[in-house]
C-alpha cells in the first residue's frame, strides 16, 4: 500500500513530493485512495470541497461515527509522510481490527482532506475549513495560484463541480482522531499524543518602492524594497528567537526580477508561530513596527496583510483521557504544526492526535523519515484508539 | 517611427517593454528594423549570432566603415528608450545626412546588436561579445533561460540556424559610435559625451541549507540561507556605500519556496559596478567575506559565480577628440552602465559614445523617459559625428 503510494507525485530531480491541490499527481492520489478504499469493500462518499472519506460500515454500526484520516497534498519538494502517512494508518487499522475480529458498534472512517498545506492556493487546510464552514465558499472559490487560476477554475479543469461550502460529510461524528508524523525532534517514544497545536498563521508582506536601473542610481537616490526585505527577515529571526516562537521566510518573489535592475517590489510571506496567542500578536506587532520604520528609511511602503491565521487548540476533554488510557506509556507533547484536527477542534468535533516520532526532525522535505517499526506501532495505537471509541 | 517602435513587445499591466532575446516580441523588433531599413533603399545584412546592420552605401563610399546602433531588447519591464533611442536615432540620423545632401565616403552602418541586457540568458551584450569573440559560440550556445531552454534552441525556435561564433559584420570599422539614453541624473545638457564606463558584472550567489518544516524545527536546529543572503544584502549595500561604488540585489530564487517550509537554497545575483577595477575587485573580496562569515554562523554553504564580467573601458584617443571637436558644448561623464560599446571598444575599434539625457534619472524600468526635443538634439549630434567620420 505504501510503495504505491509513494511513487505517486514524486520528483525525480529533488526526491521530493509535488502534490499540489487539484493537479494531476494529487489526482493519482485520489485514485490511489479509492481503489485501496474499494478492494477492502468501504463505501466511498465525497463533498463538494474536494474531502474524501471511506466508510466501514458493519452492521450494527448505529452509533454516532468515530473518524480517522489525514490529507495527501504536499508542501513544494515535500516528505513522503507529512498527511499520507495518517491515511494509510487510517486503512492498515481498519485491516488490523478486522483482523482482530472486532466488530465496530459505530461507523469508521478514514477521511482524506483536501489541499491541507494550502501549497498552491496559500491557504492551508482549504479543504476542513470548507467543510466546517471557518472559510467561505466564496473566498476559497476567488483564490488565486501563482500562475492567476481560481481555485473555482483549477478544480473545473480537474472535473469538479464547484460546490464549496459546509458539508456533512463526517456525519456529525463522536470523535476525530488524525495521526501524523511528528515534525520536529520533540518525540524521543515512537508514539506520542498531542496536548496543543499553536496559534499560527502566515502573512504576506508587500514591500514596494522604485523601479530602476542597478547601473546608475545612485544608492542615495534609491528606494530599494530589498533593503527594506532584508532587515525584515534578520529582525524576524532575532524577535521570534526572544519570544520562544517560530518564524520563516521561505518564499518571496521580486518585481521585476532582473539582475540589473532595482526591485519596484518584494512580495514576501512570514510564517509564525508561538506558544500561545498573546506572544504570537506581540510577535507580529513588533515585527510589523521594525519593518515599517526601516521602510521610512528605505523610502519603500510594506503592508501586512494575514492570509490564513489559526487560534490555539488544546486537545483536552474526556476524549483526551480515553486516549491516554488507551496508550498510558505515549509522552504528551504540543506541536507547532497545523493540522486539519485542529480545524475541526476549532469547530467543535472532539478531536485527538497522535504522533509517530521523526529521528531526524525534517519534515517538509525530501529527507523526512519515520522509523517502519515506528509507523507499525503507531497503526496498533491508532487501531487500538478506534476500538476504544467505537466498540463500546 | 518611434511610434510604430513603441507598440512592440509592451506590457499592458506594467507598461514595461519585455523583448527578450529569440522571442515573438524580439522578432517584431527586428520586423520593425528591416521594414525601416527597407524604406530607406539601406542594405540589410545579419550574422549568426542575431546581430544586423543597415548599410547606406553610396557611391563611391569606398572608405573604412563608420557604424552607429545599439540594441532593442530591454531588461524585464523595461523602459523604452534604453537601447531603442540609438537605433531610431541612427536611422533618423542617416534621414538628416541624406537631408543634408551629404554624400559620406565611408559606408555608414546602423547596427542592431542582440541580446545586450541578457535578460533571458544571464549574459549581458552576448551579441557583440559573440561578433567580437569574447564570449565563446559553445559557452554561449549552452546557456540556459528559467525555462532550462538554451540559447541555442531559443535561436532555432526562433527560426534562427545556430551559427554563432566572431563575424565581420561591422565590416573593420573605422569608428563605432553609440548613442543611448542616459540612465542616472548625470547630465544636466541634452547632450553629453562617455569618458568611461565603469568595470562591472555580475555573480551569482548560491546559498545552500537545509529544508524543514516552517512550524517545528527550533530555530537553535535551522540551517536557514535566507538568513545569509538578507546578511549578505545588507552588507553590501553598506560596503558600497563605502566603496562609492553601486550594488544590488534584483533576482532571487529559493527552493522550494513554499511559506511554510524553510528554504533548502537561496540563488541571488549580485549586480556590482565601481569607478575602477581594484575598487571592484575589493568590494567583491569584502562581501565574499562577510557572506562567508556569516554562512559559517547559519550552518550554510556559500559559492559566489562570476556570470558576466566587463573590465572598465575609457573612451579617449583621436576619436575621442574629434567628438568633442564636434559637440564642444557636450559634458563629459563616465557610466556605470554596460553597453555593446564598450564590448567593441574593448576589442579594439575605435569607439565613442553619446548620451541623451535622463530627466528623471529612471531607467531599466517603465518610466524612463527623454524629452522629444532632447531626442531631436541627439539625432542632430549624431549626424554631426557622422558627417565629420564619414565625410573627411
Amino acid at each position: 500500500m505504501w510503495a504505491e503510494l509513494a511513487r505517486l507525485g514524486r520528483n525525480a530531480g529533488t526526491g521530493g513530493y509535488r502534490r499540489y491541490a487539484w493537479t494531476g499527481a494529487e489526482q493519482d492520489c485520489r485514485d490511489w485512495f479509492r481503489s485501496e478504499a474499494s478492494a477492502r469493500g468501504l463505501d466511498l462518499d465525497a463533498d463538494g470541497n474536494g474531502n474524501e472519506i471511506a466508510w466501514w460500515r458493519p452492521e450494527p454500526a448505529t452509533g454516532r461515527p468515530v473518524v480517522t484520516g489525514s490529507h495527501l497534498d504536499s508542501v513544494p519538494d515535500g516528505g513522503a509522510f507529512d498527511g499520507p502517512l495518517g491515511v494509510v494508518s487510517g486503512l492498515a487499522a481498519v485491516d488490523l481490527l478486522r483482523e482482530r475480529g472486532i466488530t465496530p458498534l459505530s461507523p469508521i472512517g478514514v477521511a482524506v482532506f483536501c489541499d491541507e498545506e494550502g501549497a498552491r492556493f496559500g491557504v492551508a487546510c482549504a479543504g476542513s475549513r470548507l467543510l466546517t464552514g471557518s472559510l467561505s465558499a466564496d473566498h476559497a472559490a476567488a483564490l488565486t495560484d501563482r500562475d492567476g487560476m481560481t481555485l473555482a477554475d483549477a478544480m473545473r479543469r480537474a472535473g469538479f463541480a464547484d460546490e464549496l461550502g459546509p458539508s456533512t460529510l463526517l456525519r456529525d461524528p463522536a470523535a476525530f482522531v488524525e495521526l501524523h508524523v511528528e515534525q520536529g525532534r520533540a518525540l524521543i517514544e515512537p508514539i506520542g499524543i498531542a496536548t496543543a497545536i499553536w496559534p499560527h498563521g502566515r502573512w504576506r508582506l508587500d514591500i514596494t518602492g522604485e523601479g530602476n536601473h542597478a547601473g546608475t542610481t545612485r544608492l542615495a537616490d534609491r528606494r530599494d524594497p530589498m533593503l527594506t526585505y532584508a532587515e525584515t527577515v534578520l529582525a524576524v529571526r532575532k524577535k521570534a528567537g526572544q519570544a520562544g516562537a517560530l518564524a520563516t521566510f521561505g518564499r518571496v518573489e521580486v518585481a521585476p526580477g532582473g539582475s540589473n535592475a532595482i526591485p519596484s517590489e518584494v512580495r514576501a510571506w512570514l510564517d509564525a508561530r508561538a506558544p500561545d496567542e498573546a506572544t504570537l500578536e506581540r510577535l507580529l506587532a513588533e515585527i510589523t513596527a521594525h519593518a515599517t520604520a526601516r521602510a521610512g528609511r528605505d523610502g519603500t511602503d510594506l503592508s501586512v496583510t494575514p492570509e490564513s491565521v489559526s487560534p490555539a487548540v488544546y486537545f483536552g476533554g474526556p476524549l483526551f483521557d480515553r486516549v491516554r488510557a488507551v496508550l498510558p506509556a505515549a509522552p504528551v507533547l504540543p506541536t507547532g504544526a497545523g493540522h486539519d484536527a485542529g480545524v475541526l477542534a476549532t469547530a467543535g468535533i472532539p478531536t485527538a492526535m497522535l504522533f509517530v516520532r521523526n529521528p531526524t526532525g525534517i519534515s517538509h522535505a525530501p529527507a523526512e523519515f519515520a522509523e517502519p517499526a515506528d509507523c507499525l506501532a503507531g497503526v496498533v495505537a491508532l487501531a487500538d484508539v478506534l476500538q476504544e471509541l467505537a466498540c463500546r
